[in-house]
């Protein structure tokens, strides 16, 4: 059977003020009136049933994203004890997910995405799972790239990706976020598709290539398996985690397994990965503005300000990201959107509690 | 006697959100911790006793600017139906203190300016009284210019004014603000001094000049004159006021006037125009950024950001003028600091008199 396992253990630190410890990017509703961890589940439901449907996420987040998730039954949220990146993360769903369904294909989602062609999104999907499962191999979805960004990953196919109709391909290899000039090499080169962070296998697959290229955390997940259900599973579950290397599933994983496919995804895709990312996917009106709210701006351009019920009013400026909250107000240049942790690390650093 | 006569009558949309209908800019405690008409009392009050001061104000502003100067009594207010610029103003105050005291010499002191050499200012203002006693000319102070400010007027000397120790000289002509060129020019010339508002005459002097200069507003003058402490004061000023021109006394009457003298004032002094201005005046931290209140400046530089008790966090802007209210927060490029009006008037024109 098919299910679907959604990352949502991130903070987004990118996307404070709006972004707290119990206000994660995942149930905001950015870009949208839906917190994108709904839309996420809503996206995926006409072809995963909810009972197929696992959210993975730490003790922290869980109330938060269940009163955004209330149709979520409590046994479908998978806890971690804390963040260790997306492979102990997919490992641990995998261990759950055998217990349930030894046959499980895993489709694995980031909740904080943003994806506006359903329809294609899931026929994609369908199309994953079939390979997923007739191949035994790891199936990732690469995006078309539209621009040279250099925010996203990327995945070179073997042969280049608009060759033939057919949208399956061998994956040469991973690369990281690139520079601007690689980055247009790469748009130009017509074989590197965007790393959507979104992954379809079956659990056995995928457990066979933790085993084989992830040994010490595979060793760990089995420690954590022989206690399923046990009362000693919470405290083996934690002594592994605190041990386990904190390492992404691309890079433990995919770039070492023996037979990865990367199949074309031809829908709207966005990891809404910073505020620049909002303003580049909201309307925007003569002068290149995005507003949301309370604003007044007067000769001002290129400008995302977003405040719901505080006047926010602009004279002269270019260029800003200005974000208001109850309690504070992010004023950013949108070249700078990549930087907003900088103001959370400083806050974390004050001890300023109340802002994080 | 000396009396003080203290204009008070304006809004100040360019301090806006800090300045507000009922929070006009002189009851603002801005560049310092005392609001700028309490500031203006008691810099002039060593050598001006509280009875000899008067306040010029209109109905509205009348209550909060009362809440601030709790020891002037009720009499010393002198109200106007309206602003009709400085030429009536005056002119209705010479009225009043004629009555009062018909020797009196004037000293006309805007509300709103800042001036921290307090001792020197008084100083200046002796000698001025003196000069105006003497001579019964105009008497007008002028400030040595540090800058090629365009935001000022300017007053040019007959003899350069650092051509001698007496300080005293008579005015060659008044100019407007000038443009950028123009007011380098002024600066080098070193016979053009600062316009400083700030005016000293005996009341005969100044009912003379306005009686030759400005016939229908000394017309008006005379009817409320005599209505004085009669029942129909009121309604006559009312009727004068609505009908009389809106004219400055600079323009009305200082540019016309036999016999006007310049005092060179060689204290520390600002009009405080403008946001950019009080950025000028304000302490700052080795990028050039003036802080006041909660706030936190990652990569930026020149900001001015005054946010008393609500986090403003800014990244990678420079420049920028950030005054954070309660329900209303202005982002401006310094540069446009002169504009912050434009905004006033488009909330006007949009009726949201909660922001006014």
């Amino acid at each position: 059977m098919i299910h679907s396992v959604i990352m949502a253990g991130g903070i987004g630190t990118r996307f404070w003020p709006r972004s707290r410890k119990n206000a994660p990017k995942q149930v905001l509703s950015i870009g949208d009136n839906v917190p994108l961890i709904s839309a996420t589940i809503s996206r995926i439901q006409p072809m995963v049933p909810l009972e197929n449907i696992w959210i993975v996420t730490n003790l922290d987040q869980k109330p938060i994203i269940q009163t955004h998730l209330p149709d979520v039954d409590d046994a479908h949220f998978i806890i971690e004890p804390m963040g260790k990146n997306t492979a102990p993360c997919i490992g641990l769903a995998a261990v759950h997910l055998r217990h349930v369904d030894p046959d499980a294909t895993m489709i694995v989602l980031p909740a904080d995405h943003r994806i506006t062609e359903a329809d294609r999104f899931r026929e994609c999907l369908l199309f994953a799972v079939e390979q997923a499962e007739k191949t035994r191999c790891l199936v990732t979805i690469g995006i078309r790239p539209t621009r040279p960004e250099t925010g996203y990953g990327y995945i070179q196919t073997e042969i280049p990706y608009d060759s033939k109709e057919h949208q399956v391909f061998r994956v040469k290899t991973f690369a990281e976020k690139p520079n601007l000039n690689i980055a247009q090499l790469f748009l130009k080169s017509g074989d590197f598709l965007w790393n959507s962070g979104i992954f379809v296998w079956t659990v056995d697959s995928i457990m066979a290539e933790i085993e084989e290229h992830l040994p010490e955390l595979y060793a760990g997940l089995m420690e954590i398996n022989l206690q399923w259900e046990t009362p000693k599973y919470e405290s083996t579950l934690n002594q592994v985690y605190r041990s386990t290397k904190s390492i992404s599933i691309d890079y433990g994983v995919m770039e070492h397994a023996r037979c990865v496919f990367v199949i074309r995804g031809d829908f709207s895709w966005s990891d809404v990965g910073s505020w620049e990312e909002v303003y580049r996917i909201s309307p925007k009106d003569d002068f290149g503005n995005a507003m949301v709210g309370e604003t007044l701006l007067i000769d001002s351009e290129g400008c995302l300000v977003d405040s719901p019920d505080h006047l926010i009013a602009t004279l002269g400026v270019k260029n800003l990201v200005v974000i208001s909250t109850k309690d504070a107000t992010l004023i950013c240049h949108r070249d700078a959107a990549q930087d907003v942790k900088k103001i959370v690390e400083t806050l974390l650093r004050k001890k300023a509690d109340k802002y994080l």
